[in-house]
């Protein structure tokens, strides 16, 4: 996918948006920033425990503007639905994204609904598109990253991938892992309220914790070493995981992200996001050096280090 | 599909937006007014005479937001694929994607990949979600349509619906007939900026002339009547529908939409639509009167009169 969009895509709509390879772009309009930005939703199964593909849908363009610092307005959805697909299948669904878009404040104002024959599509297939307005100063992505800076982590990870997962294959463990799907927008807009200088944030979608670090020292020339034991992974998902042989570091989230913030503000960050139950769990993970640039470096929990690179290959396909 | 979203949709996503039921959600922000708006795209085959699913995915979205009068400006692209696509079938659409978005002047500024396993997909889905903004102070739509109003028609109709059912049957007919679909925003902003004061605009997509005409007569309220002849249907389309058993009324246009507009300006506002090649076919069709309300007829080529309706069923499944 990486390779797809930067020998594909950017050449063909060659701009200095797609370039920016944020989660949203950053459009001015007569002095008005907005952030805006889609994603495609092609979850198998469509509920799982903790969610479903329609509140996912919500959830997933609501948390990539988050990411812009913005505060999301206004969705688009469009479905594409198999044929043969149960009206109360359609229905659970769509109230489900409505439910979720009521509670992240969101209006979906336009959609579309196309249906394809049976076996063309799987489902429900949702496209959501999304515009918020961006109410800051602050330049947020990774090149406002800046050694010294403290990497901050929302809560525990893998669960929504470990959900999935196990839901897909009927894997039955002591408890049921139930997602981490939920908007992070109101989290976002309370640490810039409280005037904390975000440098960076990142949701944790598609390749988990790993894969938002190394394409942050990455796309920053940094190298960001991070504590193994300061990331919370819960016992009932790291179990999961040693079972089916996976790292929760790569396991997709769809509520958590980093933030880089000035050491200094760190403390005070954490708080902030420690203020709900939804940020319970926020901590500092790691710090931003200089050198080796571009690199993710773990200390493990028995004194070594490992570094930390992009899988090559899909640990767990459509789980979004 | 009409009383799905009715039925369904509207209640599950209450507000004022949804409920314009317009091409376009419109969207005030600290002043400025934008258009916003989404449309998936599944058209079978990806190729066919005179186009193809990227560039079809980006006029639908571009002619939405002329739709409302506004300026398209932004794009995002979700793409759905199919494993197992090829990568040159991947990069032909993109690129088309990309050339008609730059003869748009839109910019294709944030995108999402998804891949789906081999026989739940078909090849490529596309998602196109636009924001255009409104410069004038018009309110465009079936409200604003008055009795005494003359019907506009951009084009001669039905083409795009034919090419994709030869293309996708296999028919050969004497000669190939090619999509209409293309971007008709430049359209409206000549008209516009001439100061036609445009009532009612709708393009010509899914149901064809019959059913756009039929949906403002009974939002409006008022009653529109046509004259057969006035519609251009080229010689090869209706010969198609003739041998498929098709109404070019109900067939499906790409590039094809109507004005409603005051009948003072009806002749200055054919003349600015026949200034390039894309309107050289643009006509008076019909007029609107009070009554019976609700109502579309067509005065027949042999002096007669028939009541235009809703279709029930789909002539032409997956044309877009």
């Amino acid at each position: 996918m990486h390779e797809l969009i930067e020998k594909m895509m950017l050449p063909a709509f060659k701009n200095p948006w797609l370039e920016a390879r944020h989660d949203s772009a950053l459009i001015e309009l007569a002095g008005l920033r907005l952030a805006f930005t889609t994603d495609s939703f092609v979850v198998s199964p469509l509920f799982f425990p903790g969610g479903d593909i329609g509140s996912l849908a919500v959830h997933g363009t609501v948390n990539d503007l988050a990411m812009a610092g913005a505060k999301p307005l206004f969705l688009s959805a469009g479905l594409i639905l198999e044929e043969g697909l149960s009206m109360d299948t359609l229905w659970r669904v769509v109230q489900s994204m409505g439910s979720a878009a009521e509670a992240c404040s969101v209006r979906l104002v336009t959609g579309d609904t196309k249906v394809v024959d049976r076996g063309k599509g799987d489902g429900i297939f949702i496209n959501t598109a999304g515009i918020g307005i961006i109410e800051h100063g602050l330049t947020i992505g990774p090149k406002s990253v800046r050694p010294g800076d403290t990497v901050l982590l929302s809560g525990d990870i893998g669960r929504h991938g470990m959900a999935i997962m196990t839901a897909r294959e009927g894997l039955a463990f002591e408890s049921s892992i139930e997602s981490d799907s939920a908007p992070v927008a109101s989290h976002v807009q309370r640490l810039i309220a409280a005037g904390i200088e975000i440098h960076c944030l990142r949701d944790l979608t598609r390749g988990g914790l790993a894969s938002a670090l190394v394409e942050i020292a990455e796309a920053s020339s940094l190298h960001i070493e991070i504590e193994e034991r300061s990331v919370s992974v819960r016992g009932d998902v790291r179990a999961a995981c040693e079972v089916l042989g996976l790292d929760p570091f790569y396991v997709a989230n769809e509520g958590r992200f980093v933030a880089f913030v000035p050491a200094a503000q760190s403390e005070q960050a954490v708080g902030l996001l420690r203020s709900d139950a939804l940020g319970a769990e926020a901590s500092v993970i790691g710090e931003v050096r200089a050198e080796p640039s571009g690199q993710v470096t773990a200390q493990t929990a028995i004194g070594g280090c490992r570094i930390i690179d992009l899988l090559s290959g899909d640990q767990l396909p459509r789980i979004c």
